[in-house]
């Protein structure tokens, strides 16, 4: 039979683009998963348990249902207790959407608020999959200058200004991710926070507060929320179950207004997130939030102080430079100028060290000599080697 | 702190149209839900047990991993195996995607093969979620004629060729559930399967065939799936765990040719589907595929029975008729016309009766004496009840 014709048959959104199948290296410090050690497969089959002997026929009319499109009724009520327990964040249950990741909570909210040649600030380093988005819809996205410690509210501003200057319109949109960054690991402070919300609502741009690495703090305290220093309806604010237990359960969740809940539901299409894996959460967290939050923390701790070492011990004496961030996944390594680790990349990691340059995290394409390094994932003793046999492959090169 | 306003933020796709939360009548026909007596439970949790008893360190490690885009690895292969066994097609691991439901599945290809204002044929009443889907994309859709047993060739091929006259475009792409139909339960007989190729090959049409209720047959044998009488990639074949075990477990999957399924994946926003329900999936059915399919199909078949013991004591003496599936979740009511289902639904449902009347999946708005009633999901009992209810409501309203 000869092959039927797609040729004129695809729509003008699709692409040819090959599907891209993540590769892992040896030292695989490029992915951005929290610690395998770490994940409660035991807690989250006796919090299925759990519910399920609760009320055996109460569950399974409800797994014979299509989901509520905003998720399971009783995940989200212990999710808005926790959101006023840990961030200070009034939200009850109708006010709270569980979604597929908080990928695509970002995306609802993306396509609720952008249309195309929109311009978005973001973090002049920021999560990829947020920018992916914003680029498949379209959107400018520009980088607003940041420090170690995360956005500078003045320049924010002037960012605001410049694009209202060269493209006569006003940003739609601040996406940030004020704890524990991705990439760079950095933390808001709070007056920062209480200025960039002065900024934002002197003009009329709402915030996207993506708090997903707040669950995952080994060190000090974690700063008050920006949902939680606003009460005018700004502050759209999205968080994950990803980094707290794991990202196969695909569960995240925003909240935010009604009329912002109601236009970011008006783009979904299909039904609500899964209810099997809600029941799983649910179930697990109610007993044992803080006894696993602490487990994962204690095992993050480890694995930044041991990639910390490997970093001290071999980068010590050169000019290259890393952030200590007190939370997240996250190193954020920074060589001299001219080193390119973009170049490199391939070469590295066939050589068995993986890692993510700088660049793919900025809109505008600089920070080719920084890096991102996950110490989450791999081992501790991984993460030390991993660090030594990165510095020799890079002297090896001539990179240091 | 006053409101901050939205009003000039919200992107043009957005709407301000409100959630639509899903309420039940005390005899509700007008859901979709399987049995929920059915829903394996036990069998979940204890797959799951199996997955993480057989290797857990693999499985804390894959579901520390963001999924693969094409989902867990295992299920896929099952599933793959699956096809062969059940439908005699032929694919492997590696050309078949999980989705979060078959309505993710649906609305990747849309996208891939459908551009604003294209052409997609249906089957005279079809199944909503599919419509509402195309309709968000601005698809114009056409319901082509059918009988008891389905589309009709002949008046498919009238149907292209009116498109083509009409609007000189060809269409893009026919849409059909041909077992069990959603909503009138019909199947399409194997001979009509072979002339619908050859017509939509003649016309270059692509056939996206959704058998989501090929598993739940309670009488007679399924007839040859589209995707196993063609090889030249034209089909593409879409099935769902919803129907075989639960809509909770929002797991569905498509397989096509390698094109469709990079342009496919090109549009797709966000990861893989959900790890951890696909662990559930794989350990349930690799050991039970066979007795709960039997098990749930059993618990279908008392009540499409008892459903229709109801219907018959209640509508023998009029001019009402209905279908008689051997398979599927629905029963197609047709009364005569001039009677308006759609009317006096919403006084039908206070009054403890839900379905859903006839003109809801047409895509031309016809079929108000018409109306899908669902026997799967309430009790036999309730089946039973509920139809000599609705018989005595339609009496008092005098609509018989």
């Amino acid at each position: 039979m000869s092959k039927f014709n797609f040729d004129n048959l695809w729509s003008e959104k699709s692409t040819d683009a090959q599907r891209i199948i993540t590769d892992h290296a040896k030292y695989d410090f490029a992915v951005a998963y929290p610690p395998f050690e770490g994940v409660p497969l035991d807690g989250l089959i006796d919090g299925l348990r759990t519910k399920v002997d609760a009320d055996s026929q109460k569950v399974a009319i409800e797994m014979a249902y299509y989901p509520h499109v905003q998720g399971d009724e009783s995940l989200r009520e212990f999710t808005s207790k926790k959101l006023l327990d840990d961030r200070g964040i009034k939200c009850d249950k109708e006010s709270l959407v569980l979604c597929n990741g908080s990928g695509e909570a970002i995306g609802l909210l993306i396509q609720a608020l952008i249309d195309p040649d929109d311009y978005v600030i973001t973090e002049q380093f920021v999560y990829m999959g947020t920018t992916k988005q914003l680029t498949y819809f379209n959107a400018n996205i520009v980088g607003s200058p940041t420090d170690e410690k995360g956005l500078i509210p003045e320049k924010l501003e002037e960012t605001i200004l410049d694009i209202k200057n060269k493209h006569g319109v006003n940003p739609k949109m601040l996406y940030t991710i004020p704890e524990s960054q991705n990439p760079t690991g950095s933390t808001l402070p709070k007056q920062r926070r209480i200025e960039i919300i002065e900024i934002c609502k002197k003009y009329g741009i709402p915030i996207l507060e993506d708090d997903c690495y707040v669950d995952n703090r080994f060190a000090g305290e974690p700063e008050p929320a920006f949902a939680s220093l606003d009460d005018s309806g700004m502050v759209i604010y999205v968080g994950s179950f990803s980094k707290l237990i794991a990202p196969g359960l695909r569960m995240g969740y925003f909240t935010a207004s009604e009329e912002v809940i109601d236009r970011a539901l008006s783009v979904k299409i299909g039904s609500g997130p899964n209810q099997f894996t809600s029941y799983a959460i649910d179930g697990f967290l109610r007993s044992n939030l803080e006894s696993h939050r602490n487990e994962y923390n204690r095992l993050l701790k480890g694995k930044k102080e041991s990639m910390e070492k490997g970093l001290i011990e071999a980068f010590s004496n050169t000019k290259v430079k890393w952030s200590s961030p007190e939370g997240g996944c996250y190193t954020w390594l920074e060589m001299t100028d001219g080193t390119n680790l973009s170049e490199i990349r391939d070469e590295v990691f066939t050589r068995g060290v993986g890692y993510i340059s700088g660049d793919n995290f900025a809109p505008n394409g600089d920070g080719q000599n920084m890096a991102r390094l996950c110490f989450a994932f791999e081992t501790v003793e991984k993460n030390y080697e991993g660090i030594k046999e990165f510095a020799s492959i890079l002297k090896d090169l001539k990179a240091i």
